[in-house]
């Protein structure tokens, strides 16, 4: 168990980051305070916060060759993170996410690459998963993408726990980050589910307990349920029912809030897989996320 | 004389373009209907044009290496542009540009890259020019940047020309296009120069002509001086006192105007180095500026 990894299942892009000092108006030419590249992507930001606390990790994800890859195996490999189970696809563009990041306010305003109209790179599919040695990790976490494909790796995993004994099981995590219908029935697979504000709030509910109480009819037997709700903390509930909750913690001045819920999920995954209660998980979580918006990027989180 | 290059000294970076059909609000995710990677900058784009041309050219200026510069060089090789000249300084960022361009009403916005806080890539200094074979090159053409450097490289070539047989000597021109106090001391050296509707419409002016009656006092004996006015067209002067114009060349629908004025100073470039009027000239940037606004890129216009 001890050198078992942590695998994260999800996408990994280029962010190109750019610091301003107020919000650019449209059709004006605007000089950034500082413009940086940063690995991103909800999978591959959790396994660098995972990796800087201390846990062997490794991520999942497509590729498509060419000279962002080169910058993102390199930062993979300066975290330490494990990428035998990256694929490369060429042809493929390279997801790329402008961010513009407003210092005055801490804003992130968000340029997303088009995926769906042009050629694009495709998720990692179940096909993709039966190569993966299981025996290797404790603990596999899916960003919610392409759920048909994700559900049959879930199963998969589900097998081989009901092969294994109960210390060689992994857990299964996910996250259900985006208001798309088809994500949705991820509710129903994992150990540990994580729901967003946005998706929370999509359904109408005011607050992460509210949302809590309104979704755990869906997921499974004796999973966790977590919600995390910006500067409001974040609310865990698990099979026994009651809502637990975690106040943030601000830094004293909040610079980037770039990856914040990536590195809360993380936090969670980490605390958890080191047998720590849903309470303390949820507050260890709110504690380095909190860190994390006081600080560009992630070094300095721990 | 046939087998000379055309040399353009000035900024090569990365333009990030991102077609939208709203502008971002502050803090909102946006899906882009489409984003590509363009080599940009002035002189970068001038060369390739001129190649596009037919011309033999090749770009002097300055690289950080690292996966933009990859992407970059094979640019310019795609285009068979001599890069001979290009310094990598390791350690810098490589300048690029965010343009958000909306499809709706034709806006965009530019988040440049800062430049002068932090390290910088330096400009081409006239040590660096020291090492230029000049018997390589037919005409050599600045963009304005570094005018206090860049005014000692074209003292060197009005040295070298002054050392040469008429038919070996090497056209120089400038172009002055950023209302930068500093650059207008350009005004005064060049064989041609090319100054902005930007920098005209700073001293007050408010056509071509009017631009060019109010500067020609600042020009070198017997140079030309050059100016574009969007869709208006573009006018010229010489010696000889009679302002000459060309009407724009306006496409059936303007898809992309970015670097609009680097091709029109290219083909005005490479028409006059092959010994065409002013006019003919004029006209001939006109008519391939047009061009490239109605498609994406360059490859087209000819």
């Amino acid at each position: 168990m001890g050198d078992k990894r942590i695998l994260c299942i999800g996408l990994v892009c280029l962010d190109i980051i750019n610091v301003v000092d107020k919000y650019p108006e449209e059709d004006t030419d605007t000089r950034c305070l500082s413009q940086r590249w940063q690995r991103g992507g909800n999978a591959s930001n959790s396994c660098t916060v995972l990796s800087l606390l201390g846990a062997p990790c490794a991520f999942m994800g497509s590729l498509a060759p060419g000279p962002v890859a080169d910058f993102v195996l390199d930062d993979f490999r300066r975290y330490k993170i494990d990428t035998s189970l990256l694929a490369e696809h060429s042809g493929c563009s390279f997801p790329s996410s402008i961010v513009i990041s407003n210092l005055r306010n801490g804003s992130r305003t968000i340029l997303h690459m088009n995926s769906g109209l042009f050629l694009n790179l495709p998720d990692v599919t179940a096909d993709d998963f039966q190569k993966v040695d299981l025996t290797k990790y404790k603990w596999i976490h899916w960003e919610g993408r392409n759920p048909g494909e994700q559900v049959k790796m879930i199963k998969h995993v589900e097998e081989y726990n009901s092969s294994v004994m109960a210390e060689e099981q992994i857990t299964i995590s996910v996250e259900i980050e985006k208001t798309r219908e088809e994500l949705y029935q991820l509710f129903q697979y994992g150990d540990v589910v994580f729901v967003s504000k946005d998706v929370a709030r999509h359904f109408g509910y005011n607050s992460a307990a509210e949302a809590l109480r309104g979704f755990y009819s869906q997921v499974k037997k004796g999973a966790l349920l977590i919600c995390a709700w910006a500067e409001m903390g974040a609310d865990g509930v698990g099979p026994e029912g009651t809502v637990v909750h975690s106040d943030a913690f601000a830094p004293e001045a909040i610079v980037d809030t770039l990856g914040a819920g990536d590195t809360f999920n993380a936090s969670v995954i980490f605390s958890l897989s080191n047998g720590k209660s849903l309470q303390e998980a949820l507050t260890f979580g709110c504690q380095i996320a909190g860190k994390k918006c006081g600080i560009h990027g992630y070094d300095g989180i721990v």
